[in-house]
């Protein structure tokens, strides 16, 4: 851990894009026998690492006063060999995800005739580029004095004449990820950015430097013995070289911060490099006048207690006027049995009693804990308004037996989720079947909701051609593109 | 035109953002009829549009000395009866195109039976659930007392079974276009904006500030004839305004710089909502040494003449060193004959003298005229390092008859295009058969290369379930999930 200085940090992010152009080529078979390898170095250093996060433990629990570690950090900070066990495994499974890289997303013929077949015909070649052919300067026949020409001229490049475009998965490039005091999220980041191809830059939590600098070294001795770089994956440690990373436009795709809403909405602020991730989630749950109230109850009582911590519970539950005199008591005694603290509105107070409701201050509170807001509506469409208003377009669900409202729910609402009878916990890479999340965006660009190895990847186009010019395709005489899409 | 105040524009931005609420869920049906309204009301509003025009052409050719217009500028500025006919049949064009909305990305059945019938095997529900289950407060059985359980409990809010997942493609929302003085930007915008149900700001150069007024005027009212909202397409004219866009990033979704490399770089610079588009093309050609020389000549002749201010044509010839001596010549003659000015390395002056060719001082440099710039290379692997260190990631084309070279290149280059044997003029909407070009985008994020309609939607999850609850998956007794992916 040496002393931070801009030409470090610089150094870093440039071995970092020439790795990346050296990784993104890489067969499948040699990012999976990497990280199989990977797992593999993991296993066989139990001793080493351990003693890596000794050294984290112990300059952890000296700590004292403000800086003091909750004892739920201190035990994710904690290394043990069930730990090591389960991230090897996770490195395997990665593994075993389809690859997302060289998928032809599309392909389309553009044209299905060679420049020679065109020029024979007497159509293509622009008035201007007809001229200098005329007069010889780079004209096939009428240079054939000069220049003879090879009977393999216009070879067919591919197995079929034409023009073919094919539009196909690539990765990222580089990745710089901010996370927080865990050693398994090291392990995790890198079999993420390995499998999609791309270089990784980790700035771990300070409470982890030591166990974060042992596990790298042996993730990058994997990468070497593998013959692929071993600067596919590196380490920035402290606050400032973090900060400059952020300014590294040019040489970073994108960042990833895991942690804290301010981790996030710092960086966000900070950089001019896209930020896959989200700040916040307020998730809210409509209930309708045509809800089943049962189904209602099990389904709030899930999404706000099953992990109330997760951007996908449930914050604010809306109630349509209709049935609030039945549900609002049910609700109420329901969550009570999970210890969840009511907050809510006038007719939700009115309703239950102040003593045991206590009034909304701000509907785009994300409590993280088992606080709840409640609100009635007189409607389907004041819901929507409250959800835009309010909500951070994560996740939500609207609970009804009325389809109509239901599919206008579902159609009418701007967020990354929208659900009907089910619970916003469902919002989850895993949950979904992505085999792995990389996060969860609230963003609308490149890509939403929960994210798996896709979103690290992006897509160029490939056009394998013969010699076709675009002057053929214009003028009086222009060939006609064919557009043909060809089969996926 | 009136003052400029800050409410002004964030009044604006609000409106749009409302007007996109309902636009998106609006059908195809409806957002095509408006299109051809739209052209129809073009057509008819002739003498109305001719007369704001003319009153941007009394100004603009009143201007003197430095602010004075090129005739090029004035030529794209005027407005006359076949340029509107032109634009409305480009309207109508679009609405031909297939909608970008609503369309099924992905549909994966999460699980295929629904929570009574998880229950009654009596597997599922977390403990913690399956307690408050049996305290009675929300059970659906044990409740059956107090809130008797109708007999539509859990009825199929879909066609089938289960938890069904779909990815929908939607709208990005709300976006801010700045452009030239070009009447037929507004309708190009329009057109795209309203196809894939998105609300667009345009911010017109100033010098067509009256002709935008007049269009965005006859627009807005065929919105509001059918029934769509007017606000869906509005105008903010100045640059003071246009900097405040830029800062509403929760209000746009989306900015999309029409224009010079300087507006493009000051828009990345200033906003923190993400950018599409492009502000430089550095296109490069390589000619190996197993190239078509004859093919070669033609492919470059066509990617620097064809049209040289566009992005996609080419700046600089990358030639290897086994060839040189028998194409430089060539190439000097082939390109003599478009006037092409040579600039290049040494290898290249000493080849065909200093008097024919100016030393290339920046390889980054964008001609966008009759400007090349030619390099001789040692390898393949050489040409594709100069092309990481200088090219612009736009289009980069191989020439070479040596299959193995060829896919090389495609693999390795880092670029949005890749191509082999064909015109780097290729790199097009519409000649790959987008139908319609928003922008080319040299970005990795979310859209790359050409953009077409499917560069301004996003998508969302849309979840259908029967009172589904996340506890019921996890635990000792865990439901599996089914993840079947079901037909597109």
């Amino acid at each position: 851990m040496s002393a931070a200085t801009h030409s470090d940090v610089r150094t870093t992010a440039e071995a970092a894009r020439r790795a990346s152009r050296l990784l993104a080529p890489s067969s499948e078979a040699a990012r999976n026998n990497v990280l199989e390898s990977m797992a593999h170095a993991l296993e066989s250093a139990t001793t080493k690492l351990m003693a890596a996060n000794s050294e984290d433990l112990r300059i952890a629990s000296s700590l004292i006063g403000e800086e003091a570690l909750s004892s739920a950090t201190l035990s994710r900070l904690k290394l043990t060999e069930a730990k090591l066990c389960e991230m090897a495994e996770q490195m395997r499974s990665v593994a075993a995800l389809p690859d997302p890289l060289n998928r032809t997303l599309d392909a389309i013929e553009l044209d299905n005739a060679n420049p020679r077949a065109i020029a024979s015909k007497g159509t293509g070649s622009s008035p201007s580029i007809r001229a200098t052919l005329q007069k010889g300067a780079l004209a096939p026949e009428a240079t054939s004095t000069k220049h003879p020409l090879p009977s393999t001229l216009y070879a067919l490049p591919s197995a079929s004449p034409g023009l073919h475009l094919e539009k196909l998965s690539v990765p990222l490039g580089v990745l710089a990820v901010i996370f927080e005091a865990r050693p398994d999220a090291v392990t995790q980041i890198a079999a993420l950015a390995i499998k999609s191809g791309n270089a990784a830059i980790l700035k771990p939590g300070r409470e982890v430097e030591h166990t974060a600098t042992a596990l790298i070294n042996i993730l990058r001795e994997a990468l070497t013995s593998a013959g692929l770089p071993a600067n596919a994956l590196s380490l920035v440690l402290g606050r400032e070289r973090a900060a400059e990373l952020l300014t590294m436009h040019s040489l970073i795709d994108m960042v990833i911060p895991r942690g804290s809403k301010q981790l996030v909405e710092y960086v966000q602020a900070n950089t001019r490099i896209p930020v896959l991730g989200h700040s916040e989630g307020v998730c809210h749950i409509y209930v309708d006048a045509a809800a089943d109230q049962q189904l209602a109850l099990r389904v709030i009582a899930d999404a706000k207690t099953d992990y109330p911590a997760a951007c996908n519970a449930v914050e604010t539950v809306l109630v349509h006027e209709a049935i609030a005199d039945d549900f609002l008591p049910q609700l109420a005694s329901t969550l009570a049995a999970y210890k969840v603290e009511l907050h809510g509105d006038d007719r939700t107070i009115d309703e239950l009693g102040s003593s045991e409701v206590l009034r909304v201050d701000d509907w785009h509170h994300e409590y993280g804990d088992l606080g709840i807001s409640i609100a009635v509506v007189p409607s389907l469409d004041a819901a929507m308004d409250h959800i835009h208003r309010y909500g951070s377009s994560h996740t939500e669900s609207i609970i009804t037996e009325d389809i109509a409202a239901a599919e206008r729910f579902l159609r009418e609402v701007d967020a990354a989720g929208v659900f009907h009878n089910a619970s916003t916990r469902f919002a989850d890479g895993f949950r979904y079947g992505f085999g792995a999340e990389v996060g969860i965006s609230t963003s609308k660009f490149h890509a939403r909701g929960p994210v798996g190895l896709e979103g690290l990847t992006t897509y160029k186009y490939v056009l394998r051609g013969a010699g076709h010019i675009a002057a053929d395709y214009r003028g009086p005489n222009a060939r006609a593109f064919t557009h043909r899409r060809e089969n996926r």
